[in-house]
């Protein structure tokens, strides 16, 4: 049932005229007032007579007027506003009415008066007199606040009471009146401050079936531990909402503005991971992540239970990709997701997360790939802001962060380099030893003071801490070919030329004492000519999480998998 | 050692003059003509002394010829071009010299006498005679005719030699000349018809280490069947390849110009897909495929082993991105893979797929999805062959097929007119029962005919054929709002309106006998109010296979996967 085929069935009832109770026999007819046994009345039985008239026909007055009365009450109590309010049945596409919804971004004070429909979710509600209510309706970013005021013959106390009683997070649809608002709205939830909206139909379209309060209310959700924790020292504190009690009743707390700005962040990087490439002569494939053997390193692989055999997921696109090279495709990208088997509870593993790959032919040197490493993420950095700086500030104000800073040219520095700086700083670390998440954190401090960014890459990291796929350094025996990409002080990129003859990759294997025949098939890509090659592989999650200081992983994820989650 | 650094040392060495034998004492001076014992010589003494010394002249004089011959010889053989060819050390990235490569694409009659350096593949090589040799390089989609002929000082007998030896799928660098040519270059495998490069130096850049003779030559891959079957009665019969084969020497066989297309159409149409949702306000998600439960069906689900627990596969995105729907994410899509566990060895079926999904809230009418379904793949299959013309000729070079027809505007029937269309060419069909692949295919020939399509939609499936989240029809309760799309008469899109009501889930759980506890968290994600959104699913390599007429969805897959092959 839509708005449209309700007819006006509804208002208010006239009042019936009032009736007087009836009075016969007060004035009687002479020649009838007669004794029952035929004798005329006497003086003092008429006096009688007439008082008690007198009495019953007050007494009927009386009656009448309150009959009259209750009538009147209850006639204001019918409900003239049934068909401006109410819930809509289960849509099951009977029908097409294409009603123009509008979008609560659209709204604005220069629009004052204007009549619109909207669908939203009702976010919250409440009723500070039994004539007034106040709504805060969101769709996506956006919320605006909406009014609710009884008015005769269109906003009844009925329906009034029925709208403040609608669970928060059901969705409603409502039709009224922009309306610009003398001074700006005050409520941090509202992001339409200059105009709200006056309410004069509303309907729930699709109601919450929750058992029960619901989790958390979006609002609470959506505010910041600043503003949480200041709140602690009122008189109405706020509730902190636990991070697993949000990932618990994900699908609600991805309804919050923050969520809603994050993972069309996330989408942002992806997309333009995407149009980087595919400008530069990129194919996008798609290597399989069943495969017949551990292709890695079998303890962060998970076993699949494959018809009557085995099966193992990938933990990265690194064979399907470097294949694809030696299959002449020459430049190719994934994305997609990569498991890991890492019983690793921390805040930036994931057992399931989502790759951004690339690997790249390249002509006389790996340094084409990582300088087209560097361009890709700087065109990231300088056009995320520019498309998507809504969501960018939508999700500062939950979580407020130092700025990414990004140089005006690459920072490429080299793990000698590195090594000595941490030195300098007084940090005992090894030559060749790998760096910890600690001196990782340390030198991106480090860099951010002395070159004034937020993103760097280091180069020429020693041979031995890299996998046996890495091409050694052709001047240093001890150092390789290969980078990573680091993020306020996290790696985020890991990247090497890789090996590309078999002959070679078979004495690199020898020298890291794996045997050949448990690598057969990655050996075997390269015996029919593989060009020289490099690439790497980006966690999309990571980038999103230190682009925005979201502090966990998880919230970078939309449905995250840990060790201990796999719902929802 | 790149060629930029070989100094010119070689060349041919100057022949020394020839040097006359010793031939002293013949004639003599008088006075020391004396016998030992101071006597002179006799008359005869002296005659037979000249005659000696005449014979030693002439023996000496022949020898010299034939030492001047020999050192002449000697002098021819020598290698005056050995640096204009041979095998270069593996790239290590000692340096950089930005040698500008040249693409085969580029290669034009026009370009006649213009020197250019380039690397591709050596395809084949052939010396009809040992002072000229020809050679098809190949770069990706494309391929020239190169020629090497022995020239004085620049190409020797021994650069020849070595260069006809170079195992094909070795990436040469060849420095040339274009040269226009005569008349078209007739064999199949070259594309650049009107001109070859005339090559001055040629080296191997990366070998082939393949131990023994490689798996099959590309040239061979790349034949139609019908070519194939036409030279089984000449001289020259062709080796026919099988796919397994192929699918075993993956590498070898992508390198086809046949699968360079094929993949760049697969690439293609992924990236349709995503312009035109990401034009039409779709945001991409990622969904977890590791998940706590089995969410659709339990018989053709993979198991993981989690920890000390299991997780399984998912078998489609459909749990995910319905709860990005329900977290109002209003327009989702997802490119992923996908797992079944079917032990079905068909031509149309895989263990893992490319699922192109997409999900949509809508305002009135699952027809609204359904209608943007119809304008997608509309785009896709206008700007497919705008966009890859060469890639589409390519393929069809090798597997030729009907064109594929798609109509002016969309052609949508309802379940009920197919029943009938295939009941009035003679086929028995319930009227409530699924379509098998036999009928499938003759329906799509009725409405080839019909409508000259091979693409069109099918609405309104019976209810009881499709997943229990269907909307059932609001009019008829035996169908559903539910719809197929079909390609050269097969289903690549099963889509449908979900259910979007916590408790209609429920009874349609009950009705199907399915206890509400083992999709729990499925019916949960729709407790807090989810608009009503409709889906589908799209199989990507089913969409390139049926497009391109390849016969089998092996072909449209970089590295398949079956219930048989989990390699490469």
């Amino acid at each position: 049932m839509s708005s449209e085929t309700q007819k006006t069935e509804g208002g208010a009832p006239k009042a019936e005229p009032s009736q007087t109770a009836p009075v016969a026999n007060v004035q009687g007819d002479a020649n009838e007032e007669l004794n029952p046994d035929g004798t005329p009345l006497s003086d003092k039985q008429r006096r009688k007579r007439a008082e008690k008239a007198e009495k019953e026909r007050i007494k009927a007055e009386k009656a009448a007027r309150l009959a009259a009365e209750q009538a009147a009450r209850q006639a204001a109590d019918v409900d003239f506003a049934t068909e401006n309010y109410g819930t809509k049945p289960m849509n099951q596409s009977r029908e097409r009415n294409n009603v123009q919804l509008y979008s609560i971004a659209d709204i604005h004070p220069d629009k004052d008066g204007e009549s619109i429909t909207l669908q939203a979710r009702l976010q919250t509600s409440r009723a500070p007199s039994a004539k007034l209510a106040f709504f805060t309706l969101r769709q996506n970013l956006n919320c605006v606040q909406a009014t609710l005021a009884q008015a005769p013959e269109k906003v009844s106390r009925h329906m009034l009471k029925w709208a403040t009683s609608v669970t928060p997070e059901s969705i409603v649809q409502v039709e009224g009146i922009i309306s610009k608002v003398p001074k700006p709205i005050e409520s941090a939830s509202v992001t339409v401050k200059d105009a709200e909206i006056k309410i004069q139909k509303i309907y729930v379209v699709v109601p919450v079936t929750w058992d029960g309060q619901v989790p958390f209310y979006v609002d609470d959700a959506t505010r910041s531990d600043a503003d949480i924790e200041a709140s602690q020292e009122t008189s109405r504190p706020l509730p902190p909402i636990a991070l697993d009690t949000r990932l618990d009743n994900r699908v609600l707390d991805l309804r919050t503005p923050t969520n809603q700005a994050i993972f069309r962040l996330n989408h942002g990087i992806c997309r333009l991971f995407r149009e980087f490439l595919e400008n530069n002569g990129f194919i996008e494939i798609h290597t399989p992540k069943l495969q017949g053997a551990a292709t890695e390193s079998g303890a962060s692989v998970f076993k699949v239970d494959y018809f009557k055999g085995k099966a193992f997921l990938a933990q990265s696109p690194q064979l399907g990709k470097q294949m694809a090279i030696s299959a002449d495709f020459g430049r190719v990208f994934e994305i997609g997701p990569v498991f890991r088997a890492e019983d690793s509870n921390t805040h930036r593993h994931m057992t399931e997360f989502t790759g951004l790959d690339l690997e790249m032919a390249f002509q006389e040197h790996y340094h084409e790939v990582s300088e087209l490493l560097n361009q890709l993420f700087f065109f990231i950095f300088t056009e995320l802001p520019k498309r998507y700086s809504a969501e960018i500030a939508t999700v500062k104000r939950q979580y407020p962060c130092e700025e990414f800073l990004v140089p005006a040219k690459p920072v490429n520095l080299e793990f000698k380099e590195a090594i000595q700086m941490l030195r300098d700083a007084g940090y005992e670390v090894g030559d060749l030893d790998d760096l910890s998440t600690e001196t990782e954190r340390v030198l991106g401090r480090i860099v951010r003071e002395k070159y004034n960014t937020d993103f760097y890459m280091l180069d020429k990291f020693p041979l031995n801490i890299r996998p046996f796929y890495t091409m050694p350094d052709p001047n240093d025996e001890n150092y390789s070919n290969s980078y990573d990409f680091f993020m306020r002080g996290q790696e985020i990129l890991s990247g090497a030329q890789r090996v590309h003859d078999a002959k070679f990759l078979e004495e690199r294997l020898a020298a890291a004492n794996i045997p050949v025949s448990a690598m057969q098939s990655y050996v075997d890509a390269f015996r029919l000519g593989a060009p020289p090659h490099a690439g790497g592989g980006i966690g999309l999650e990571r980038v999103l999480m230190l682009y925005l200081g979201l502090g966990n992983i998880r919230r970078a994820s939309m449905f995250p998998r840990d060790p201990k989650r796999l719902e929802p």
